[in-house]
């Protein structure tokens, strides 16, 4: 945590974390100190987010700050933790970038302080502009929601809405730059589930964020689980204003194949999907079955509506 | 922890880490999940290491990861933390790299293992080469060497050589390639002094890692204690063949300016010396006294030797 720190402390930690928020020694001695709950484990993730790969460089500041944080809290939503402490590694082209770094901050804080996560170091170097975020959150032992826990029989239910975030990057791409669109909402100010996967830990088997889209994510469930899965396709609960924007083609691709959407897939015994259904329902959040897993390797899309062509989704099984 | 970890696990964690190493849930799940020793503080700490800025992107692949692990193993040992963890940002710039990534592995894990430090997690981008590195570390309240514990009266000690980072450097772009040069070893092969921080808990009363120079690093336990220094420049211990190399003038300003030296500075009340050089004596390590801790801010230069012209190293104060 060395050159150029000075940056962080002024944009970033204007009102540094302290003890309230189980830090020791906060940023400004080689290392920041850490007071872990007793008895918890400790969740720990980083992604790093590329302009032009991961993000258009072009994007609001605010939001690509939000943003790359947000993806690194979307892996702690998955592991049913609570999010604690993060880190940030920023690579900026240029040193005249006061303004942009100023609204840059301002998104990832408002992000920390809307998930109770401290930012407690991070170093700033110069280069093509990429944010490597470490996100630490805490879950106690038992309770983590991993990817190997689903079993044949639960339910398959995912969060929210699916294809919004391919869909608002199709629409930036497009040129559309109405910031209130609710597709670009969806794209550039995704929101980790980490209620959602609080309120999940004792009833979900199995979680993993949507972040590669929904059939690859569901394809690291199931080989880690060692099940199949039946899709209800009909089912699958896309984006506002997704059909409106893509046709309804498109809408179920990006819904099927789109990744940044950043919701919750979970596998639930069937017994537990109600009272999971209600709890995320206190915190006005959807949960839509989409399917069951199987003994059957691979995914099989049951197709109740053959215009839709279901089965070219299929990646695997006998069907 | 997304894009391309097959790439992490193929290369950095042939044998991953288990509970012997306080790894619950390796890799391969959304998050990793640690089990922190129970009433230790979490050291943590991050570094990012960019070719062409941090290190010469031609130097061997195994120093490059050498090394960027070592300079964040560095923060840990300069607040007397045992290293537990770590999590690996690699952004690379082309896809057909497997020798190269294994050179880096090979020089990243050798480290890994040499200071008990677990890889438990990173991602892959692509992008100009530059290596994030998160290190996690562990320390008793209390027994953490802070910059800001230096009192007036304190011995002012380096533990090793200094100068090496520098001289290292210069001799690289003058074309020097013969990698068991002492100098290009202290260059691309520092080693973080974890052995030496953890010797000095409960006898140093403030510590910090020389990554910037000697002075500058001086400069901010001085200004986080509220002290003033007062050097007595003969005594630095120089890298082995260092004025050799450059001479003993620009020896002296690689010791006292030079970078990347990676040695630990710390303050000892006087009592506390001899026990401390013991203790490093040990472990082969030298701790040599370069000066005393005094009330007057600044840092002042006792020109012994009037050639060396040490004056016009005083940054502060009224000498």
């Amino acid at each position: 945590m060395h050159s150029e720190f000075e940056l962080i402390t002024r944009y970033f930690t204007p009102d540094p974390p302290g003890p309230e928020a189980g830090v020791s020694l906060g940023v400004g001695d080689d290392c920041t100190l850490l007071a872990p709950t007793p008895g918890e484990r400790l969740a720990v993730s980083v992604d790093t987010s590329v302009a032009g790969i991961h993000f258009p460089e072009a994007a609001p500041a605010a939001a690509i700050g939000h943003r790359a944080l947000a993806v690194s809290l979307s892996d702690l939503a998955a592991m049913g933790a609570r999010a604690r402490w993060c880190l940030m590694s920023l690579t900026l082209p240029a040193a005249d970038d006061g303004p942009w770094l100023a609204d840059f901050a301002r998104g990832f804080h408002a992000l920390c302080d809307a998930t109770d996560t401290a930012l407690v170091g991070g170093d700033v170097t110069r280069g093509e502009l990429s944010i490597g975020v470490t996100v630490m959150g805490e879950v106690p032992p038992e309770q983590a929601l991993t990817r190997s826990g689903a079993r044949s029989g639960d339910v398959l239910a995912v969060t929210g809405a699916l294809g919004g975030g391919a869909g608002g990057l199709a629409l930036w791409q497009r040129g559309e730059r109405d910031l209130a669109h609710p597709l670009l909402v969806r794209y550039l100010h995704p929101l980790p589930r980490l209620a959602a996967g609080h309120a999940l830990r004792g009833l979900a088997s199995a979680a993993i964020d949507v972040s590669d889209g929904l059939l690859a994510d569901l394809g690291h469930v199931l080989e880690c689980s060692g099940v199949g899965a039946e899709l209800t396709p009909e089912a699958l609960p896309l984006a506002e204003g997704l059909v409106a924007a893509l046709g309804e083609r498109d809408a179920l691709a990006a819904g099927l194949h789109g990744g940044d959407d950043y919701e919750l897939l979970v596998a639930l015994p069937p017994e537990h999907f109600a009272t999971a259904h209600g709890r995320l329902a206190e915190r006005g959040l959807a949960l839509t079955e989409i399917g069951r897993l199987v003994e059957t390797p691979g995914i099989r899309g049951v197709a109740l509506n053959g215009e839709r062509g279901w089965q070219h989704f299929s990646t695997g099984g006998t069907s």
